[in-house]
C-alpha cells in the first residue's frame, strides 16, 4: 500500500479542505494524519499536509496531474511526495564530523530515512569512515581562487543523485549563483542561536558577551548567510566554568540535535516555507 | 462572524476527512485550522479536531442536528463548541493559592478565555482575595463525617454553572460518586510528574530518593487516584542545595505552568481523551 | 546567630583560600558554603562566595575592619553582607505589571528574602494594587523634557533607601547620570534572547525573523543598552500559531522566571560582576 | 604541574575549610577551584571539592599520608586524585550500542578524559567496531546457569585494570556478590525518569500510562535494581504521534546525554554519594 504526502500552499478561501480532501478521497485513499494552518482571514495563507495511503495500487502520473488541476484552480505551490521514494541526501561537511556522524548513524539505524548518495569535504580526513560505510566520498578542496570550479564539480556530483543537500558543519559559502543553479532544498546548521551570533566564531562571540545559554540553529541556506528560513533551534545551559573550548565540545550535542530534527521534519515533509519562515507541522 | 471547533473520534474508516470537512463546507463554514490523528489502519482509532468561522449566522440547532446524522454513521464521539460561549470554570483550592492566583491573573488578562463563576475552598484564607475580584466565593469546610454533605453542597454550586472544574491544589479527595453525578471534566494538577511520587507530601518523597528534576502534572480527575489521563507535564532542575521547602517553593512555578497550559488546551478545545490518555493537538 | 555572605575577586595568586577561610576561622565563624572560581594560572582573576555563621555575637566594624586588611593586601574587591539586613529592593514598573505581580508574591510569600521599601511608575495603573500591600506608591511620569526631572526624583526617593533597584518593564531609558549618581546595582530585564532583538519590540521583532524559541534576559543596567552583564536567561518554544501577541504571553512568564532567578541570586549574594559578565554561583 | 583533586565527607564541625586549605596551602599547593556544601549546623554533613595544583613536584604518598591525619582528626571519608592518573573505565554493553558508540566518541575527541582499557559484552555484534578503535572486546555470553561463571569472569577481566564500571545499556543485572568483590564504582543508564518505571521495558509503561514527557536516569548501581544514588536525570517531550519504537529512538538521544554527563561528572570527581543520595558539585 502506497503511502505519500501532500504539501499545499496558497492564498486562504473558503472550501480548500473540503476540496482538497474530496479529492484524495475520490481517489481511493485514506488520510492518515492532517495538519492545517492559516493566517488569518484577510489577506491570510493557507498551509496544509495531508498523508493518505492509497487502497490500491496508484497511477502516480494520473494522480499528480489530477490534482494539478486543483492546484492550478487555487493558484497554489504544492508537492506530492511518495512514501517510497526514499528522500536522496548527500552531505557536505569540512573538519568537524559530529554532525555528519550522528546523520550517518541516524540513517544507519533508520531512524532517518533517507540514503546518503555521497559525502563531499573539502578536507581528505572522512575518507575512511565513509567509505567503509560503503558511501562514495569526494574531496572537493578550496580556495578563494579555485571555489567556481569546486562548486561547479559540486553541482556535478549531486545535481542528478540528490532530492537535498545538507551541510553538516561546511564551512565553504556557498555563491547564490551555486544555489540558483541547484535550485533544490540546502540545510544548513549554524553553531550559535540565530540570529545572536551571526558569522565566524559563534562561540567565541557567545564566550565574549557572556550568555548563560548557547544554541544551534537549523535553517534552508539562501544567499543571505545566517538569514535563511530556520527549521530547528536548540538550547543548553553554560556556566562560568565555561571557556571557549568547552562551549564548542557542549555545542557539538545542540548542533547534531538541531540538525537531525530538521532533517528528519523535512524527510517527512513536515516543513512548509513561506517569506522567510517555515511551519513545521509536528 | 461565529467560530466553532469540532472535536470528533471514532473507529478509523475510509473517507471520514472527506465527508467532514465536505459538511462543514456545505454548512457555510470555512475551515482554519485542523488535525487530524490516526492510530493505525487496523482497528485504528481516527481523532480530529476542526475549527472553522461561518460566514454568516448559524442555527446552532439545525446545525447541530445536521452534523449528528454523520456522527451517527461513524459512531463516533464528538461535541461541537461556539466560541461565543465562554467556558465557566469554577476553581476549588486548598491552602497553597499559587495556581489560583495565577489563573486569575491569566483569566483577567484575556489569556485564558474562560469566566470564572465562583472560587471553592475548605478554608477561609482566601476569600477577601477572590470577593476583592468580584469573584463568589465558597467555604466549605469538609472533615471525614462531613465529606457527602460537603460534596452535596459543592455539586449544588457548580452543576448548572460550570462547563468544567479546575482543582487548583485542592487537597480534598473527591469520591467516585460526585465524578459521577458532576459528570463534567475536572482538571487537577499533581505536584510530581507523574507516575513518580503519587499521594502525599510528593516534595517529600522526591527529596529523599534524592531526584535531580522535580515536575507537575496537569490531569483529568479520575477514581483512580492520581491515575486520570496526563494533559502536560513540566519539569525543572533541582540541586543538592535544595531542602523539601525549596523544592516546593520551585515547584510553585512549575505546577502553575503545567495548570494553566492544560486548562488554556482544554478552553481552547485542543484536548481529546482516549483509554486513559490524552492527543493535544498543539 | 549572625551568618553573613562575603564575596571576593582580585587577580589570582597563591594562599588566597587558605589565608580567607583562616581568618574566617579565627575570627569564630563557621564556614557553611563557600564557592570558588579562578580564570586560569596566568593573569587569571580569582572569585569567591564564602557563607559562614558566627558562634557569637560580631562586632561588625571590627570585623569588617580587620577584613579590610586583608583585602588590601590581595588588591581585591569584596563586600560583606550581612544576613539580618534584608536587602531593599524599589521596583520600578511601566504598563505591564506581569513581573511587578510576581516579585511582590515572591516576597509576601518569603521566597525573596527582601523589603520592597516603594514601587514607581510612570503610570498611575497599579497604584492601588500596591497600596493594598502597605508600599508606598510614586507615580513619576516622564516625557523627553522632564526626564532629567524625573531622575532627580527618583535618585531622591530611591537614594538612601535601597541596596539594588529592579527594573520589572520599566520602558523608561535611565541615563548614564543616573546611574553614575545612584551607584548601586540595578537590575533589569529585557524581553527576549539577547543579544537576539535588543531594543524596541522584540517579540515583533522575533515574529518577523522566525525565531523557534523566544527568551528574556535578566542583566545589571549599564549606559550601553541592552548590553550590561548577564545573570539569566530562559527560552520557551514557540510554534507557527502564535503572532505579536501570544508571543507576548508565553514570553511573560519567561520574563517573571528570569527575572525572579536573577534577584534571588542577587539577594543571596551570589553574583560577581568583572567585565561584562558575571559569575553567578549556584 | 600536577592538579589534583580532594573529595571529603564528614560530620559538620567547625574550622574544617580553614584546616584542609591551610594544610594545601603548607604544602605547596595552589586552589584553583573549590565548592563546600553543608547540610546545616546540628548533625550536618559537611561535603567539600578542592582543586589545586602543586607548584613543584610532589610527593604522593607523603602527601597522602600526611592528609590523612587531617581525615582521621576529622573522621572524614576522602579520597585524593591526581589529574595524571587518567581514569581507566571500562564499558560493558548489550544489544543497543548508542550509548557506547557516544562515549567512545567523547573520548576519542578528548571530550571525556578517560581511558577505555575493554569493552565486555553478552553479545558478539560490537566486536568489529571496538576492535577497529584498538580496544580490546571481551565477548561474555550469560544464561541464567552460567551468571556466577560470567560474574567471575568479568571482575577477572576489569579488577585490576579499571577505576569505575560503566554500564551503557548492559541488560545484565549483576549480583550483589559481584558488586561487593569489584568494590569500586559502577554508573548505569536507566532508560526512564526513575523513580518511574522501573524495571522493564520503561519505554513501554510509558507509553502505557501516557506521559507528556520520557527520560534517562544515570545512577550508581546498587543492589536495589534502579534504586540507586542518581546522578543525572534528562528529559524529553513526546507527542501522541509517538509509539513505542518512536520514543525508543527519541529516548536514545536522551540516555546518551545523561549518561555522558554523570561519566563526566564522575571523571571530573564532582560526584559525592552518601546514603542514597548524590552532590554534584559542577
Amino acid at each position: 500500500m502506497e503511502t505519500a504526502v501532500l504539501l499545499i500552499q496558497c492564498a486562504d478561501q473558503r472550501g480548500i479542505v473540503a476540496r482538497v480532501t474530496d479529492f484524495v478521497f475520490r481517489a481511493g485513499a485514506n488520510i492518515t494524519h492532517s495538519n492545517q494552518h492559516s493566517t488569518g482571514p484577510n489577506d491570510g495563507r493557507f498551509f496544509m499536509r495531508l498523508e493518505f495511503c492509497f487502497e490500491s495500487p496508484v497511477d502516480r502520473p494520473e494522480f499528480n496531474a489530477s490534482f494539478a488541476e486543483i492546484g492550478a484552480a487555487l493558484n497554489a505551490t504544492w508537492d506530492i511526495h511518495y512514501e517510497s521514494d526514499v528522500p536522496r541526501m548527500p552531505i557536505a561537511v569540512s573538519a568537524y564530523d559530529h554532525c555528519l556522524v550522528d546523520l550517518l548513524y541516524r540513517v544507519r539505524h533508520n531512524e532517518l530515512r533517507a540514503v546518503v548518495p555521497c559525502v563531499i569535504s573539502n578536507h581528505e580526513t572522512m575518507r575512511e569512515y565513509v567509505e567503509d560505510l560503503g558511501i562514495p566520498f569526494h574531496h572537493l578542496p578550496a580556495t578563494k581562487e579555485t571555489r567556481p570550479e569546486q562548486e561547479r564539480k559540486l553541482l556535478e556530483i549531486i545535481r542528478d543523485n540528490s532530492d537535498f543537500l545538507v551541510l553538516a558543519r561546511y564551512m565553504q559559502i556557498l555563491s547564490g549563483a551555486f544555489l540558483d543553479a541547484y535550485g533544490k532544498d540546502i540545510i544548513n546548521i549554524h553553531h550559535s542561536f540565530l540570529p545572536s551570533f551571526k558569522g565566524a566564531n559563534p562561540y567565541r562571540q557567545a564566550y565574549e558577551r557572556g550568555v548563560k545559554l548557547i544554541g544551534a540553529t537549523a535553517h534552508y541556506a539562501t544567499t543571505d548567510l545566517d538569514e535563511g528560513p530556520i527549521i530547528h533551534q536548540v538550547v543548553g545551559p553554560v556556566s562560568h566554568r565555561d571557556n571557549v573550548e568547552t562551549l564548542r565540545q557542549k555545542g557539538r550535542v545542540l548542533e547534531q540535535q538541531a540538525l537531525a530534527e530538521a532533517v528528519q521534519a523535512h524527510i517527512e515533509h513536515r516543513v512548509l516555507r513561506y517569506e522567510n519562515k517555515t511551519i513545521v507541522f509536528r
